[in-house]
């Protein structure tokens, strides 16, 4: 038996070096690109399953760290796995509980790019060993500790079909020796995971490996080479993306560019509509990200920048904010283009109300929304690929 | 033209007093006995239309007071009035916004009867006059005044297919004196509604009259024989109903017997399963509360008493505290015979978790459970009065 007998990975199409493909799982077909939302304690916000594949949602992910802390694996597991328990019957994705474990000490890689990262950790990590990651819980500061084993068991546990090898995630203020150190520590995290994967594969679940290697040229191909070289089933480009738009996108670039073909590739925690153009023109394949569903519980209506210039909105932001007294008398739905339930049931003016009102049904709404723009988002990408028009579609999302 | 030609009230089945009907309205027929959820602020909290469909809800209300404050009646009907702007194509119902500006004063009715109705009315009500009542928003204590004549035409603008005349509620506590003079005011107030309502009646409305008298059986008779004698559609009793379910039901029974039988009869503000079989007993043939959907935001599940008896939960209440730790690994749905996507796709243990981890699904989730289960419960009141089993019936879901 290969280590993955149930899972594949196919390309369909290809223009440049952007490709579209099939990640075949036990829990179906994720056509790439794609857009996987973040179920981060095993829950969308807002957004039951069924709305989920209403607005044609192909895979959702869940952290490792949350539900490591509450309810727990084991609860998880009593409860019938993660599948089961949420009631989704589609793909899923979970992180290794590492990127939590780091970034609550200093910021997430989001805030990073935007120069909002913490400079120093907090103490909920505590220490970091050969053996593992020692931190707090950032529930009831419990002491706990995640090893590459546990990561993995944890992970067998919630059952999802794409799992992922405990790294340590660096930020970008440290210095390159550290990242170096950080990175090697990493791949032998990697190869533990892996052997751990070995002892109970039931041909369930597909290991992703993690690219780390922070900013630095040298160390990315390190990393990627050692990405290449090991028995994952695809790729994940993680850690320090850098300090701006740019240094991420040539961070991204530099990776991609090295990564082996015959995998997909997973850009971790990023999803602004600039940077996925730009990740798919580079082969990447999959993205994640908490900003749609995030910014829908703050207001924020996912809308391409031409639609928004069309009507005399300075397009400064992939969304408009219904909270706007602008939007109060606007009879029209977010975006007359939209097929949503919420573009075909609810006017600007309504929503702008349930915002000023504190109506929690404002939050499922835009919650929707956004999730049924990324999906198509996603699917106009896959046929712009088809038919070798990724600038002309580009046009059509943002300026 | 006579004054109501679109709606009509036909009773189709009798058992005792209670009855089963139709309330024909412009936007379809609601079957009675039935149960009108809470969009407070023109949203179902947890619930799209969608779901609301989905849970055979029939009815909603939404309330003048707030919609007068926030967005304001004129926004509303810019927005194309309540039906388009919340999606809802179904039968409403709007208050006059009086009971508001007094609960607010003074306390709900549900609390009055649970002893825990404030005892001095606080600054949001300013004065009564003959003129109207002259309070504060709520909201930035902005002064207002809302007359019959006002609260009729906000209602018109609103454009709820059922709408009520404007009265003053007076509390438990207050001497029989004022009951007595401020049930007459309410009185002239309702003429005045009337006179303002033909004004400009489309025929797309129908209004409510209220009898008021509160805990006094001879007021009760002359608020009654006031409705009786008026040319309203129908009828909803409101004002105190005592201090305790006693009283209430005593109240309640009372007032019933009196009101012509060829109306509709609505109890405002009444939704314990116990109150809507005693109401349903006496004639009652809908009732409105926000308990059912409230409670489901604060973790608990309508729930049958001999279903909670039969796995040894001591039914205490009509429902079941999902907060609660027994539920934790609990791999059932709320309730096994439950058709709501909540207990076809959610385990007890699940819902717990996502309470404790404050997830909004759960509110989202627990939402639906309630408005199906009120329905269902409807529902099997109506067959059971068709059948003449409501002794029955009601031993499927109180002790």
């Amino acid at each position: 038996m290969t280590t993955y007998p149930n899972f594949k990975y196919i390309v369909t199409a290809q223009t440049g070096l952007a490709r579209c493909g099939q990640i075949h799982t036990p829990h179906g077909v994720v056509e790439t690109p794609n857009f996987i939302f973040c179920a981060t304690k095993a829950a969308i916000k807002g957004a039951t399953p069924t709305d989920l594949k209403q607005a044609h949602t192909q895979i959702i992910l869940s952290n490792t760290y949350h539900l490591f802390l509450q309810p727990g694996a084991d609860t998880v597991a009593h409860l019938g796995g993660l599948h089961k328990m949420l009631g989704w019957d589609g793909p899923m994705f979970t992180d290794s509980g590492g990127y939590q474990i780091f970034s609550l000490g200093h910021g997430s890689v989001a805030q990073e790019i935007k120069g909002k990262r913490n400079s120093t950790r907090n103490n909920t990590l505590l220490k970091i060993t050969e053996e593992g990651a020692y931190f707090r819980s950032y529930l009831d500061g419990s002491k706990h500790v995640l090893t590459p084993e546990i990561a993995m068991q944890v992970q067998r546990k919630l059952g999802a079909d794409l799992i992922v090898v405990l790294d340590e995630c660096t930020p970008y203020h440290v210095e390159k020796k550290y990242t170096q150190s950080s990175m090697r520590l990493s791949h032998r995290w990697g190869l533990r995971s892996l052997d751990e994967f070995y002892k109970t594969n039931d041909g369930k679940q597909a290991v992703y490996g993690i690219v780390q290697g922070g900013v630095y040229d040298d160390l990315r191909q390190e990393s990627v080479q050692f990405v290449n070289e090991n028995n994952f089933f695809a790729n994940a480009i993680g850690g320090s993306l850098g300090a701006s738009k740019q240094q991420m996108h040539d961070i991204v670039n530099y990776t991609a560019s090295l990564l082996r073909k015959d995998r997909p590739t997973h850009l971790l925690g990023i999803g602004g509509i600039v940077d996925i153009f730009n990740g798919v023109r580079q082969g990447i394949d999959t993205f994640d990200c908490v900003h749609p569903t995030r910014l829908a519980r703050h207001g924020g209506a996912l809308l391409a920048m031409p639609l928004q210039a069309a009507e005399g909105i300075e397009p400064k932001n992939e969304h408009i904010n219904l909270r706007n007294a602008r939007f109060a008398l606007d009879t029209r739905p977010i975006d007359e283009t939209c097929g949503c339930s919420t573009c075909q049931t609810f006017s600007r003016g309504y929503l702008h109300h349930l915002i000023k009102a504190k109506e929690m049904l404002v939050m499922q709404a835009l919650t929707v929304h956004n999730i049924y723009f990324m999906n198509r988002l996603m699917k106009a990408i896959r046929q712009a690929i088809q038919t070798d028009s990724l600038d002309d579609e580009q046009k059509k999302w943002i300026m």
